[in-house]
């Protein structure tokens, strides 16, 4: 079983990168299950629409996570809770987050679950990423599923490797977001785990990870507050990753960064 | 001109990978100028001391340069004055700061300088990088010097890429190391510098980002007081970058990554 | 010479405290000099208005000082340049701050300075305050100047009681404030310098730090955005300080916290 | 009933002021339950031993809380477990953290609980301070508890006083700790809790927060790391509250701030 995975898509450069790219790689490398990150689609870059959310199953998702952007656009809360292909980081505290955690998908048979996790280090003060996992993965609807694929929302290398390294064996494929840059660390861990530092974004690859660098220049010359602004104009990237499932272990074969830029044409790929 | 540079080596065995694979490099790839970032080199991965600064001399390293950690050693205060090869970050406050932001070299004829900036974003309260090296380079000793090679030592993404984007066109190189984890986006910015976002480390490959998976993981867990222990077992990762350099604009032709590991054996490069 | 200072002044229920007590203080203490922190005096909490700064000087204040939210309402980029009654952070980066930093008043043929400074842990990445005040306190302008009040804004009780240390003899006053809690360690320093680690806030007592308890507690248990909400109702607060002054020396003789709340009356004062 | 409190006592220097006045404030306001934070005792000014502990129980102590030093003496590792009079932060994350967050001590008859609870904000990433406490008032062990007693030891305003106001009417007093400067908000909440932001330390009055003015000067200058040494020379302070309590309802009749000090001499009180 194959997965296909689109790091943290940033803006309309991004969406349309997601229009222009994704048919073709679902063409050219047929992945039963196709994974986005969400939280930065909007124009402004900061959350979700609920066009917009469809716009990116039409392109070929099947499940769209989130990070700690989730909320800026408070129209998720209208369509979020009727919506279970739209994945939310499980650990926001408290019984009333809008929202699930993860997402049930019935894969020709085989359940996969897809799961949004969020870090802490330098982020906001939501519950222990790795007890909250734990929970879950203890949980009565995780039982009957095979296959986990969990997208991991956080800040610095040394808490998503420790993190991919706490569920190693346990779950199928950790795959970083939210630096916007992708790493070169695709590996299988030791007991069987498919990591990956970050998987990069989809977005314009001029400018500051998708934002203009006047707008974010500004920022760090002045400390004054400021309004990013998303980048349009210029070349565009596509990061992500495939990950190739034995379904009945539930662990990962292999793991193959995708990188589509100026400088890694598609045809490299 | 070329530049062979390695990312923060870390521990002993960090130390056995430069040995190793350093003359290697050197011999295949014929840099004229090789730095290696030697703040993680001591048992403890903090810091550095003077014998193992001589033995990365030894190895093949031209200039050593440091970060947030350069000063963990003591050692450091007894012979960081009296070696113009060992680098600490430049903004590091005040006029008193041992030994020096930046090292000048001749070489063929060419005066190379090599710095290290540290950033700011969730790391020590230095001076404001963006400030600190537009001044170093109106100063009269880099009036002469024709290619700057920056060492930039920083937790975000988005830190990095606004300081090369600031410095494009004025620096030759801008690198960035402290992630300890390598990313894909090696590029020519539009004005002639060349910018990595992480060179990624040189040292234990397993583990987390240099230490041992059951002193990182305790940290997570317990949110107690914890000693981080170097990783020794298993493989290691060596981690880098090469940049061309027309010796002529002090811009960059091109840059290549470097990253050998088990997944990346040598022959792949 | 007698100072009076009210700590940061919150929303409507500020302004109407200061409209209150203020004519009232002056009558009482007879200060010769008024300084009032207006950094949160807008509805929302965040920022200045011209109106609402006029108001201030109406009400008594002869200098308004400033902090962190200095820049929240963005009407104040225009008038700032042309008031300079107004001050905001001295350490904010760069030669293009709007406005001063400090604000120089002939009081009766002394010359007084009022400076606002901000610390940096945990706060915006300003200057170093430390270094900032040090030059400013060998600039030209500065060498006339007997009387030097200090507002420093900051969060930390630490990074306050250092910077008081670390001038004092040099200033006449330092103050702090941002905090919006009043400390009970009004004194003064070895070296004549008057401390006191907060002023406390003027402003709705009731709620957090002068805001709604609703709009706060859903940020501390949600971890999502959360727009906080200015608290109007119930009892208020106004907290200061006053510092009597030797203008020969230009150190401080007392100071004399101020607090007025419901279990603290006036008339206790 | 009557608490007396006292906040974070520093060095040899808070255990000597402990001795000499603890005796006397007991004598005089002949308190049922005196709690002392002891997270601060060592000569280093970080954590506690067993000899420190006995000190603390025979100058008066009936309990002893802690916080986020509670854990850098590791000798605290051998005897916690057997010292229920010793408190740590009860929101240390797992299942498996030394000693206990609370005691229960019979005061005549009253059963009373004393709890050590710790703040997120700029702090360790422990469990969420709000559900934990939550969750421990719904344990059966604390349904036979009449009074209350919580020692939050946080470091900003707008958390603590968020907690007060959360548990307002469900527990019977809520004294900040940690920032080692006394405030002025002591106050009886609506619904009968005591509060107080920071009841201040007890310790050296001189110096930085109870560290030497030298060694802080040092780091915020340098940025590099520093020893703190804790301040020896110099007057003292002794800082903390006076609860009253209604047995019966559990709620606070009365608080009153306790602080001695070169200022403010034993016969103001
Ligand atoms: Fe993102
Ligand atoms: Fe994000
Ligand atoms: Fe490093
Ligand atoms: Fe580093
Ligand atoms: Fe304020
Ligand atoms: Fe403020
Ligand atoms: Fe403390
Ligand atoms: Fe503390």
């Amino acid at each position: 079983m194959q997965f296909l995975f689109l790091g943290d898509i940033v803006g309309e450069r991004g969406m349309e990168l997601v229009s222009e790219y994704l048919p073709r790689l679902k063409h050219d490398f047929k992945p039963q299950v196709t994974i986005v990150n969400g939280e930065n689609v909007t124009k402004t870059g900061r959350g979700i629409s609920h066009k917009l959310f469809k716009q990116l199953m039409t392109a070929g998702a099947d499940v769209v996570t989130l990070g700690n952007h989730a909320w800026n656009n408070a129209e998720i809360f209208d369509f979020i809770a009727d919506t279970p292909q739209l994945v939310r980081p499980l650990n926001y505290p408290g019984d009333q987050v809008p929202g699930k955690g993860y997402s049930i998908l019935n894969v020709n048979g085989v359940q996969v679950a897809v799961v949004n996790l969020q870090g802490r280090v330098f982020m906001e003060l939501t519950d222990d990423p790795f007890r909250s996992l734990d929970k879950l993965l203890q949980e009565p609807q995780l039982q009957a599923v095979s296959v986990i694929f969990v997208d991991v929302h956080a800040e610095t290398t040394s808490e998503k490797k420790a993190l991919a390294l706490y569920f190693d064996g346990r779950v199928t494929a950790m795959i970083g977001t939210h630096t916007h840059v992708q790493t070169t660390d695709a590996q299988i861990l030791p007991r069987g785990t498919a990591f990956l530092t970050d998987a990069g974004m989809t977005g314009p690859a001029e400018g500051v990870i998708g934002m203009t660098y006047e707008s974010v220049i500004n920022k760090f010359l002045t400390a004054r507050p400021t309004r990013f602004a998303v980048q349009q104009a210029g070349s565009g990237v596509v990061s992500g990753c495939l990950v190739s499932v034995d379904a009945k272990t539930g662990l990962a074969k292999r793991i193959r960064p995708l990188l589509i830029s100026k400088e890694h044409p598609y045809q490299t790929l």
